[in-house]
């Protein structure tokens, strides 16, 4: 049997691709679906099948580009109100066989309408199911969110739940393989653990420890953020997002044809680490550190411009770019030769953000004028214990605090270990604020310091 | 949660780095104990314990270079008759912890005296087992050989029978992960697939499903090869191996240089891959496919002299050097620089070996003077189904047949699929033995031509 | 200053990049643009210019795709009778420069009419040449082919000659940068050598030794073989050849589907190493060892046929596909998903290819039934030395002969190694003759064992 | 013939691999020794000779770890001071062969008494050299430092001379293949190029443009830092170094652990880039950008502590330890694990250090409290322009200053580009003094924006 999991790593997106010797199914596939062809490639093995477990908001999926390049039919459950012309409509049971494994679906809505799980069988050991690929409505640890349709919550909610129940008919023994893991914004609870079984998330998971009214109300209760892309990946995704031959060329550019491409409306992305980016940051660009693009790079970036990189290190540019892609920005026209150094030595403008650790963060808030403390973690941290005098606004919706802030002498981000807290910071920054600074360690190093939280919940 | 799997391919060997983001440990190492450091470098994770879960034949520990290298402690189980300094002794539900990651040991005798499996826990998501590490005693499909103490045979095979009951203990949803897969020495009918679960295999594995006596009798009605070298292996580990610094530096070495380290008792060793060994023989070489080194090698090669290498391409050099320091062939002294090209230019002999297919099989074999039909598989496949005529020797064994096929007119080599053929070939080829053929595809191209099978058990 | 060599290895042709930090030109480009595209962001260098030195036989261009995708400008040199419609003519002595780098242009005609060399300064350290790209009119050790006009053979000759004394006029300091290195079927006498200079070539190059008549006597009288894929080459480059989005995607497919597609008409193209396709060949494949296929595959693979690959290891298959490409074989539908393994336990028919040493063959040369000796080298290779019962027929042109050799008893092919025997055994066992043989080792061997040679020149 | 370059980048180190298909020999190899093995090993070629051109001071020599290894040969120049027990002498014009590459020893003193050059030819192609490693005698656009025996120095200056002049006459068509290029240590002038041909350097080289005395005059005048290691290494390839069988196993270490051993003295090793270390400074730690290890690290590092290494990335492990042991620093023992946000999430003290880009600089230079601008580049950098109230200290040689700068209201550093100022920065900041802050872009930024410079040299 072939298994190979295929990740997507600021996503924490898992696709697989499953099969035997021959010829084999992918599941969930990104947008850059050289990956799937290549591994199948190494394998000796075919791709003919396509499966899409949902709907998808937070990447663009790659199943119509893949058919299309392998011939592979491409099969997805039902949704009323959301036709995907490339896709087959697939049913309750169908089953699909490669020499000795066998796929078979079952409906799991309640992520979305559409929702399916996949379940595996290795014939040549048994009938027993051996695995599930369960999309987005069990997750290690945590199960999806029910929030995508909020006129019908409580339905889809009850959905879910329902469908949590049908995979445990699985048996305790079968193995998971989540669409998501730890980082994802398809959930917040998920484990740092690649794997888990049915029987040990029926013991284990929280929302599985619920009866349905409980499961209901908590699901109802939880808050996830909803970036602005989602709508644009989902639309995209409903209609065929345009093919894509290939990675977008992305070729050197000098600091002078940056910055007219900039002037005719290009956006400057700033991937640089955090550290780097306040040590000498760029006003005008929107900075976020390579590794976080895929989860916070969606809220900054408009999809109709232009986008010229900056980074730390040429090498890499490929995996910056396959992530831009994964989220549809296709437009990726530069990146600038030299980077920062050439930035620099052109005679640029650039200016430090002033950053503190939490002792000097600590005698600062204890001061006569103490700056704003500005949070910037989700919601359920910041519920989950906070510095007192702090203020929350999420690190994605800084722009829509930015004019209440103007009047601040200074601000301080925050967040949980200061990653996201620059972010904020280079935002407010690039917003007119000119007095803002980032708090390094951020909650985890107050913590270790033994500085006083409030508000945490009993654990 | 840090879980590496590192595989040592031919001897299909699995290893596991097991712990969280700062700390780990190493679970049953190869000699060439780099791969852990470097993985554990890569995940920035101090390895400080490591683990051996039996008395290993079929391949040496790296677990001592290991300790020595890192700082690490040695621990294994107890075994009165088998004392290895270099290591502590666990006992029955000792526990160790990184993190929110646990290990806990439970004593698994059978396969050995001192096996052991390590049962793991992720105390963030709860406190059931979440896998276990089965060592020897349980495989995916399979459980452990129980023939290593033949005068306490029954005793053995039943205290493996407790063991998987106790494993069985664990609850459905445990993962398994065993230290070895399809096509190790070490077992015979494991499925060609990575991971499995308790409960899976409580209701699948074929073992599992048998009461003690019945368990106990199938036990010791099976067959296991005993290579040479694991008499060797074993007396290794147990006394701790020679230190290994490094991977053994392989010199090129040019044909002239290399015919005379021959002369003086070299071994060379011809790892071409089987078409070309049977299209372009060296007579005096020990031939085993590079692929296919790891489960024969161990069969012909002497471990007191030299090892020259022939390799089809010098890309295999380091793998098969690899492959040699994990059976303890140190004294890989030089590579034939130029590989065949460079042998059949300098005018040394070389012959084919030759080969048929079935078709030509099927009418040599009912002309008037059909040749011996050497089928050399293990004897448990010779048993499930064969040619009619066929005479039964295993690959391993051909030299203790070697006087009884002297009068042969012509010999063809059969076995599962030709591979194993052509490796008995050249053996007998080398042992003097002129008319020596191999059938290309053999068994399952037999199969596939509809020709006729003897003795094929019922399915 | 950045300068690359970018080679392709069995056509032997050389590719540069060369520019300073921020922009660069290349030369020569390959089909396969992606490796352009891929060293330039490496070095995080715009490319902006593209050069071709000369009218391409030997491989498609990749001068318009490249030049599509990056926005770079092609330029080459005039030639009446052959317009090309993707690039603007460059005149003599025009020059482009890339900071303190500077190029300029040469005509050197007589290889092609269209010859360019480009001249390489470095002015941040002098004005004087640093280098010159000489395309195909000089080489390390020689100079290139002057027989693709004919009707103008003489003054073709003439032409390259004073293209010669051009290049010399640079000085001897200048290092050249040839367009192939040795083993490319642009030239026969080149060294095994990288690099090399003027002045170098002017005092050792045993071309530029001769006064002009002696020079172009010469190259009348020189023979090279004239593929039939030249000709394609040559038309695609003109029109400028279908635009390539990228290596064609390559799908496993099963021995029967393979099967169905060669009914159909496909071609099967074994690309297994010599010895391999000797010990089991497939008598309907066209065989060629993967490092041959870009020397010889032009002479056996039709370009309006899809091809179905054969390999040893599915890790060549890129390379394949960049070599098949390169040659314009964009067909490339599928490759035999487990190679030989698959194709043998699927019974199809397989046979040996007979194989001797040159002892064997010294032996049956001297019997009473001696076999037909068939020497596979080019030409010149045959008239330097031979075996006295030799007859010749060029690797690529045994077709052309297979008729008059149907009557042979026996036919042993005989080249330089080995290689180029094999694959000249392979085609005629694929043009219906059985008893053919390969001598491994071939001349060398055959030397190295001091039989004699024939017609040897003296040296 | 195979001929490659192996360079270790930041000590723009050039060491070679030549010889012909069997059999080669290493030029001035580095300490890790395993680049060579494993590119012999590639090429399918034994190494049996070492030569060393020269002592080194700026690098640990492998000539002893690899003739153990392989069992090669070393050789090396004669020098009545310098009696190196693992080498033999070389005499001159002793000639060494493989195949038909030859290699003949030039005696080239000056650099340092035993300095040596190695003609090369290629025989099958004619006599003349083909081209000479000139080890530290002659690089690309510059001449080896001659400053090693200051009670000598007008000597060996007149000795460099007469060994160019003896270069020379191999001719202008030998290609130089020099031990270093642009950015060592052991040169100032090189040019950004990689190869270069004694004819071109005879024309273009400044210093080959002068006659004996004033080569000698120009000789004495150079300044070249000699940076403290220096001596060590020195002596370290006199008695022949430590054998170093492996790169050191460097062990991930928490935050905590690291702090122990920070106590217990060992050296905390800062290798983020610039912009970071500047964004979240650790002012305990010697702070050197991975990528300026090789040229600042020894200037900074003792050799009798343990280094801790503070990391970007894991995957810069190796090629630090590289440049570590290179420079004799065997005793790595750890790397904190998660970097800089284990460290900050730790809640260990970070401050950021100032920047300020060159129109801040400007404005605060022109203010009435203008803090100290210290120019950190090298002399001559230095006097060929500068901004007019800039003082002047080697980047190396702050330490030596700090006392001196205690009562600057704030320095500021400068350089080239901002780099090298920033480990000043960082040195003025660990050594105590708290107001500090860096120039992004510097100079070339200066110039750039048109500010103005005093002090240049006409060009």
């Amino acid at each position: 049997m072939l298994l190979n999991t295929i990740s997507s790593k600021g996503l924490a997106h898992h696709s697989y691709l499953v099969g035997d010797q021959a010829e084999c199914a992918v599941i969930d596939p990104s947008r850059d679906v050289d990956r799937y062809l290549d591994a199948a490639a190494a394998a000796g093995c075919r791709i003919s099948l396509v499966f899409e477990t949902h709907r998808n908001e937070d990447y663009i999926s790659g199943a119509q580009d893949l058919a299309r390049r392998t011939g592979a039919v491409v099969w997805r459950g039902e949704s009323p109100a959301y036709n995907v012309p490339y896709a087959r409509v697939i049913s309750e049971g169908q089953a699909f066989g490669f020499g000795d494994v066998r796929l078979t679906t079952l409906r799991t809505p309640g992520h979305t309408d559409d929702s399916i799980s996949i379940v595996l069988r290795h014939l040549a050991t048994g009938d027993d199911p051996i695995g599930v690929f369960t999309g987005d409505a069990l997750f290690v640890g945590d199960v999806g969110r029910a929030d995508f349709y909020p006129d019908r919550a409580r339905e889809v909610a009850g959905l879910l739940h329902d469908s949590l129940q049908k995979l445990l008919t699985l048996g305790d023994s079968a193995i998971v393989y989540p669409a998501h893991g730890a980082g994802s914004v398809c959930g917040s609870g998920m484990a740092r653990r690649e794997l888990t079984t049915i029987g040990y998330e029926r013991a284990n998971n929280p929302k599985l420890q619920l009866d349905r009214d409980a499961f209901i109300q908590a699901k109802l209760g939880e808050h996830h953020e909803m970036p602005p892309y989602f709508r644009r990946m989902e639309q995209a995704n409903a209609h065929g997002p345009s093919p894509l031959e290939r990675l977008p060329d992305v070729q050197a550019t000098t600091v002078n044809a940056a910055s007219e491409a900039l002037e005719r409306g290009a956006q400057l992305l700033d991937l640089r680490n955090d550290q780097a980016i306040a040590g000498a940051s760029i006003r005008e660009a929107i900075a976020v550190p390579s590794d976080m693009l895929a989860s916070f790079g969606g809220w900054f970036l408009r999809d109709d411009r232009p986008i010229v990189l900056l980074l730390d290190r040429s090498s890499d540019l490929q995996e910056v770019v396959r992530t831009l892609v994964r989220l549809g920005y296709d437009d990726v026209s530069a990146s600038v030769a030299g980077g920062f150094e050439a930035w620099s030595t052109a005679a640029r403008p650039v200016q430090p953000i002033d950053g503190l650790d939490v002792h000097e963060l600590k005698r600062r808030l204890a001061s006569r004028e103490p700056p704003v403390l500005l949070d910037v973690r989700a919601p359920d941290e910041f519920e989950s214990g906070h510095i007192e005098s702090a203020r929350h606004v999420y690190v994605g919706r800084v722009a829509e605090a930015v004019d209440s802030l103007r009047t601040a002498r200074q601000i301080v981000t925050f967040c949980g270990t200061g990653r996201r807290a620059l972010i904020a910071a280079a935002a407010l920054r690039r917003l007119g604020l000119d007095d803002v600074a980032v708090c390094w360690g951020s909650m985890k190093a107050w913590k270790a310091a033994g500085y006083p939280v409030t508000g945490a919940k009993p654990q």
